[in-house]
């Protein structure tokens, strides 16, 4: 099982591909099955008995055939069951219930330290849950999936975060096996970034295929979808603007050990910082964002400054991704206008006209439900996705394929 | 029509899937098929007809069943058939031959400058294929496509250059419609960069998805590979490194109109006017390998410059991609130890530790055909892909899959 399939097309005449077409939620029958897949319909008709079996696919109301008896149609079945989705960062836990729309039903977020090591924090996260499928209404249902970001590289093929950072204690720690043990559910990993990207195209920008959505909080990082593909990476490192050169950085040191990183000038922390030597002081984002909204000028002074040296390097990004959105997140946006003045400033500046004429560059809309919107999105797409549902639901294709013959 | 394919699978039980599955170069049955597929053996049967038809597929010798009746057995059909490949650089028109495996059976290279425009070149190109299909052995063979890089920014959806900066009188230019008229076959164009990538990919990473193909040449360009999928971006303008802010080009100024650009340091141009200034007459790349050739220090050392500001970005690049391997190719690396020596001084002591721990820097093995090669592989992997033969080989499907019912 790989952690998250692509948008890779179905193997040919799966339920899987059966499913994908019955997701919009319209009733079809065999006989529009069959003409929609190539199939005989009487594949057609096991791969839906299949469907119907594991509740996935219900009958419909029949509809009457013009001039001919009535059919049976068939729909997707998105009652009774929810994902669930967790979205872990530096200093919070937020966990949601989706419906198999996407529809966040029920949600909750705690304040708490992911470097206090995954025992403390998952012990947290699945009495959390509990609490949220015993809500009304939700009780009843079956969880069929289970979506999460952590707020480092992920690696694609276990699942397990690789030297993140900034979660001690976490290095290789096998989260999908935990939440899988507790839910008999798969479940897909991935970085933070990663997973709000998908929330923020799934919320605002649905056709768009050439997203960067840029993470402002504790540090700076990125998720970058191209071609409507996320990136990973050899490593599942991919998008990690935090530490990439900054001219403006001016070679202040780095948390990371290097000098001139991006992150020392506009991360979250690093501003907090600098705002506490020039005698405001300051220890999180959330401060920054009080600062802001009580009108001290030293702390927009900081956003700005925070922005042009961010803008200095998405407009690296422009000419290397060519996106047609760059969206900026995280906490800060809350108040991001100075911060988002900086970057358009610096971005117009540097990006060639190619590149840059069509660029939007915006604030997120998701908000602060933008990661579990992404991690739902994320364990919707895996699990209905053509790898997933394949090996999960199919009945041997070949003895199908050959008895019809 | 798109212009090129990725690498999606297969619509359900078409004839591409049969296709796909045949170019390994084994024969099968139509049983094996049925199995592999999952399909009726009067579908695959039928599709094996069709391929058989347009010539991919060939009746192989009979296959004897253990105990049962021998069974024909059908196989990819790579004679009688060739794509052609084109690849035009700034100031170079090279042009292949390939057979359906992708080998390049005869190729020819003309010194040309692109900036003379299509008229000129297109009928030089054109004159120089014709030449190349008259060749014994390939006389007698179709053409099934043909593959094209140039050197600018392609529109993926039309495949025109877009306001390509080194390419006066091309913006726009309808190189596809011109071949397609010529040859009645469908023509994939892509920027030289990606062509490359796909090339050197094919030579000699056949098995990494994440690679990314820096040519240094009279500028300085990428093609990237991400998770196996080549980086496009919103306008076919991803992989522009050469515009790209380089702290050690210190503002110098840039023949797009900005100032610090990478390629003012480290492009071919740059580096033989930089000489030149410095008392060492240089006028091209190839001077530049000349200089090198003969021992000239101040060359040696330009080029040690140009690789140390070349690998600061790619260390930007190693966080933004985290690939496995960069390959470094174009003119400059026939004598690019000083060069390289440069970019990983640069690298390894930017990049972080996760990314470039198991990260690969080395030169480019395909040569100077490697333009042509990926043009060739180009031009395969987007005909037999799923989208390109579903559309042009399959029957009506709904037919099929109905009366097999």
């Amino acid at each position: 099982m790989h952690n998250v399939a692509g948008p890779e097309a179905h193997r040919p005449g799966s339920a899987g591909e059966i499913l994908q077409i019955l997701r919009d939620g319209k009733a079809r029958t065999r006989r529009d099955l069959a003409g929609l897949t190539g199939q005989a319909r009487t594949t057609v008709a096991q791969r839906l008995s299949v469907l119907t079996d594991v509740g996935l696919v219900r009958e419909a109301e029949e509809t009457a055939a013009t001039g001919g008896r009535p059919s049976a149609a068939f729909a997707f079945d998105a009652e009774g069951k929810v994902v669930l989705a967790i979205d872990l960062g530096a200093n919070h836990a937020t966990y949601g219930v989706a419906d198999l729309h996407g529809e966040i039903l029920a949600s909750a977020t705690d304040m708490v330290r992911i470097g206090d090591g995954p025992k403390v924090v998952m012990e947290l996260v699945l009495t959390r849950l509990e609490e949220l499928l015993a809500t009304p209404g939700i009780a009843e249902r079956d969880v069929l999936a289970i979506g999460v970001g952590l707020p480092g590289p992920v690696d694609q093929h276990t699942g397990r975060p690789t030297s993140p950072p900034i979660m001690p204690g976490w290095d290789g720690y096998d989260i999908r096996t935990v939440l899988a043990d507790r839910y008999c559910c798969p479940v897909f990993v991935d970085n933070d970034a990663n997973v709000l990207a998908l929330g923020e195209r799934a919320v605002a920008w649905p056709d768009v295929a050439d997203l960067m959505f840029v993470k402002v909080a504790t540090g700076v990082g990125a998720g970058i979808i191209s071609g409507e593909h996320l990136l990973h990476g050899a490593q599942g490192a991919a998008g990690d603007l935090g530490h990439v050169y900054s001219k403006a950085a001016n070679d202040r040191p780095c948390r990371c050990g290097n000098r001139g990183c991006l992150e020392s000038l506009a991360g979250g922390m690093s501003i907090a910082a600098r705002l506490t030597e020039r005698g405001v002081p300051a220890d999180s984002p959330s401060d920054i964002v009080s600062l802001v909204r009580a009108g001290n000028l030293e702390t927009v002074l900081a956003l700005r400054e925070a922005g042009r040296a961010l803008g200095e390097v998405l407009a690296t990004c422009t000419a290397l991704f060519n996106p047609r959105v760059i969206v900026i997140g995280g906490e800060i946006v809350e108040v991001g206008e100075p911060l988002l003045a900086g970057v358009r400033e610096s971005i117009y500046s540097r990006a060639l006209p190619l590149a840059s004429r069509d660029l939007r560059v915006v604030v997120a809309k998701s908000g602060a439900l933008g990661g579990v919107i992404g991690a739902a999105r994320m364990a919707l797409d895996s699990v209905f996705s053509a790898q997933f549902l394949d090996q999960v639901l199919d009945k041997e294709p070949a003895e199908v394929g050959l008895t019809s013959a």
